[in-house]
């Protein structure tokens, strides 16, 4: 059995974790922690994970945790990550990190956009950026694996084959992306209250939302060239799911039947990307609770455009269930491990 | 007192202009149609307009209806409109149209996505496209308005003084909207019920929305010149509203203040239209059940494009409310009666 | 014109205060307070009041602002009321107080319930409970009317002519009542965030309430002896309304059509309470933004037991618009002056 | 491998059982029948069930289907059952019906309530209720299992323990049920629509719902006696869950303590039903997508009455899972193979 801890795991991406690998046969949970809740049973915050009625939550103590689990799965909020990751990886655990600590190559670019400075660079340097799509090979040898973003995820799948088949103009693109109040975490702020969200509709992070470096850098090195974006992330009145819609003018005319090809092509034994017949596009409630990422493809003639849809559940292929998938291809498991659950609908 | 018909007040539509006439000092409603609920009373189809309680809809006669009212607001499905719009207005009626059949003023592209023959080409020159943001002239002397549909309302209004100023490529434009599920009207498909609509979020139409050419034809006439856009609906689990996220390439370099200025400029005088102060940016939320636009603007200077983001209550602005503005400028009432609410939140 | 302060501005009740008298004709806001929001704008918090561009929230200094006001709305925290009541009220100001602070009669109850000593007996003696359909005559001399709360609203109105008529035996009451998640404020708490509202449904307070009391004091004195009844509230993921089922065990064999036309006797002349059709039980919905209280009677024969719904939207008859109607009344103004609005549907 | 034929698959129940039985290790599914979409394919109707994308809808043909599978799931609607229930057990297949045609033991109470005559009494009266907290000895053994209706699973499982061990006055009975729309199926009517249903909240069947009787036979069995109960059920603007509140006056004084001892002691060996800690109540979200039925219970003194709360998944506990549990009890599988997910929170 794989030891595995959770660090940071009263968010919904550690509980979420805690969900879904309650069904891998491998795995062992040995170690949940929480600065804030540290003492407090699992339960007492998610009492629908009366499974782990034993677990409770502790304070991250390195020193005191290393030895109990093999790999550790990193849900810390946003720079509250580095050091312990770097731990980690020092003494030669696996690690997958959730957090955006080491997804950005670049110490630079990080530094920009979290605006806090990178302090283990050479740790960076062995990050892998775990989008099994694009990177399993490295996953697979990897000790470190940064885990994508939710908005990512999505955007970099859909755009991937576009890219790197010469399809559209890289100076073009609009990823205009809407995501569930899930992707907001566990919220305690009056603007995530029920009242505030639901019914409502909005754009937040205009043009400057953090996930934008990170779908360049992907993208760019799929060009083989700096590629920029417009990023644009909506809130939408529901529990999970991200759907994105990107547009992108076609570098030359092409068919839409012809790029729905080249799509089915590149993801045709992908276990978790499902590209849908032509003329049928994505709807997140049909990924909801699972792992895949589904994809609609459109030409619009009138305009040379490319349309890509992809649909996404912000808490599994968005966070915790590409987690998983990414320790089951580090572990030689098989990839659908744990992973197989069917949308619960409606 | 106007006497005031609604022809198909048995949708969302028709109820909408019910409640918000209910307010109007000047107006008495005398007729309600509807062929399929004939006979019933407005209370039984909608239990909550009961100081309609003894208003009964009957069956659209056309000879024995036209000397019961001086205004008539059609709120029939498309196509379905041609004929008695015509009749009204040859017999010297006002009408105010909210179908798309007098909206696009050439019959050709009418057919081509309507998919029927426009029969009266004569009456359709009369007809005055009712955005009083473009229009407001216009409006007040013509006999027959048609009612933009609830999608172009967002995006003409918050892409005209861009297009104007001359601030964008006109090849470039993406209009990305979200629509909650009353835009779909009364449903009784399985598609719109609770289930399937709650929890989901999926773009339809795409490519291919029969919004497109309104859009374009309006946008065109701004322009002095051709524009095509490309416009993607999706389906937001909620009521009301629409939210409209417009990107445009700048066809040259420039700050968002000098922008944002001339957005307030252009709408400075506008009674319904409102620009948000700079890096403000507007939620369905708070325009629900006015008859306000909102916009937002922004330029992403990384990437060279202009953001603008209109939310409308996609029943008030979006239809019916409009509806009610057009016809206080035809008859030279204050603009404002019956329009006054403010958004009922949360 | 009256000029009326709002103590406690920066919270729901406070802000529908602030959209409700916006219509109203013969009402100036001169005084917004907020003790965590002073020196904010309304609009800060609350975008959608562009109305009240200027107004301002200010700490609730009491010298300062009594004489600026002659009729004050305190919808402050319980308990933290009660200093402030009882200052205006001496010094001859008329106040409506939405708080709980002045409906329980006994010094005694309201302490075993709100577990704070109620400090002001001789100002508690003044209070009048505004219910205007149980004390229109007191309301319209008084110069404090505690206003109801949004439970006791309904179960009141509910229960009131079965009680006077003694159609129901008093021992056997069951008021289960059904909110929307607005009844609980503007929230900061994670439990009230979207994420764990959404798609949830839950009881709370189980057998503990403190509406309780309220409800029991006043059907008592309906009664002319003591009632204790069983009383439930549940959360509803939805942002208005509260519905609420009492049954109660026949005192003698009744059917349904003779107790409905004493329910119809009882509320003919009430502008606000409205008895359905027989065989018609209220929806939340169509009540929504209205001050109405809609009420479905109807008898179990099986059973011999009296079912009565009724349906508020709690921010307005459960809050603010029963506290317009109160100073409606107080004053002397049309009852219905600013509470015309026609239900938002849908 | 059992081989399973699900009729009248193309509803949520149908659909639910084929989410479920996906993941049993001893199911193949080699029949789903539907009339209206006879022809299509499962993924037609539910793009999320890929999994079953070779599987197509065809008629219900008695005599051609029945050499092809070894248990029938029967979901069809009420009435439409009889027959081919019938007909399948004369076979001597293994039937579970889930509609109610065969869960009144009299047929006089089924006439009644349901307006047609029963066709079949001889094979009713070997039928089986399907409630395994109640009848797992003789569901072991049955042909027919008739399952139990959404709401009476949580009500009967609710108040069992309490009639068993004469704690409760059995005339004082009240069951407050609340369903999210699920319940009504798969809906084409406008009263199910989205904008019907949203931000709404409604009784339904006051006094008539056909789950009465269901609900007073099991317990008058329980009893020994005849029981009637006061049921009303309300639509929760949410996809799924149950939430029963039930009130019964205590028969002598007791306390909360004593009673939740008899409700753990009652249910303790359940593998899904759940009792929780004193003073904690049950949340339908807690519950979603699982087969669990959580119970709170509570004493109000003051009144001298139980208060016990039920939460359950409407299409998993309250029909396709419960389904799937009688099977596995009949079958002698593991009770809870398939049937153990984890709750999609949130």
């Amino acid at each position: 059995m794989l030891r595995v801890a959770i660090c940071g795991g009263s968010g919904y991406a550690g509980a979420e974790l805690l969900r879904i690998l309650a069904a891998h046969p491998k795995v062992k949970i040995t170690v949940a922690t929480s600065e804030k809740s540290a003492g407090k049973r699992v339960t007492d915050l998610f009492p629908y994970l009366h499974r782990y009625e034993n677990l409770v939550y502790e304070p991250l103590d390195r020193e005191k945790i290393i030895s109990r689990a093999d790999l550790f799965f990193m849900a810390l909020p946003h720079a509250a990550s580095q050091v312990a990751v770097d731990f980690f990886v020092s003494q030669g655990k696996k690690v997958i990190d959730l957090s955006a600590d080491y997804r950005l190559r670049e110490p630079r670019i990080y530094e920009e956009w979290y605006k806090v400075p990178h302090m283990f660079p050479g740790t960076l340097k062995k990050a892998v950026y775990g989008l099994p799509e694009l990177h399993r090979k490295k996953i697979a040898k990897a000790s470190l694996v940064a885990n994508p973003g939710c908005y990512p995820t999505g955007a970099i799948i859909g755009l991937t084959p576009a890219i790197k088949n010469g399809l559209i103009k890289l100076n073009s693109i609009v990823i205009d992306s809407k995501s569930g109040a899930s992707g907001a975490g566990r919220q305690s702020e009056v603007s995530f209250s029920y009242c505030e969200v639901n019914e409502g509709f909005k754009a937040y992070s205009v043009a400057s939302h953090r996930h934008t470096p990170e779908i360049e850098q992907e993208l760019s090195a799929v060009a083989g060239k700096g590629v920029r974006v417009n990023f644009t992330p909506h809130l939408v009145p529901m529990d999970r799911g991200i759907l994105t819609t990107v547009y992108a003018q076609l570098a030359k005319s092409m068919e839409g039947k012809g790029i729905h090809e080249i799509y089915r092509t590149a993801y045709g034994k992908e276990p978790f990307t499902r590209v849908l017949e032509m003329g049928k596009f994505p709807n997140v409630k049909n990924v909801r609770g699972t792992n895949l990422c589904e994809l609609g493809v459109a030409v619009n003639k009138r305009t040379g455009t490319l349309i890509v849809i992809a649909a996404i559940d912000n808490l599994v292929k968005g966070a915790s269930g590409q987690a998983v998938h990414n320790m089951n291809i580090m572990m030689g498991f098989d990839e659908k491990e744990a992973l197989n659950a069917i949308a619960l609908f409606p």
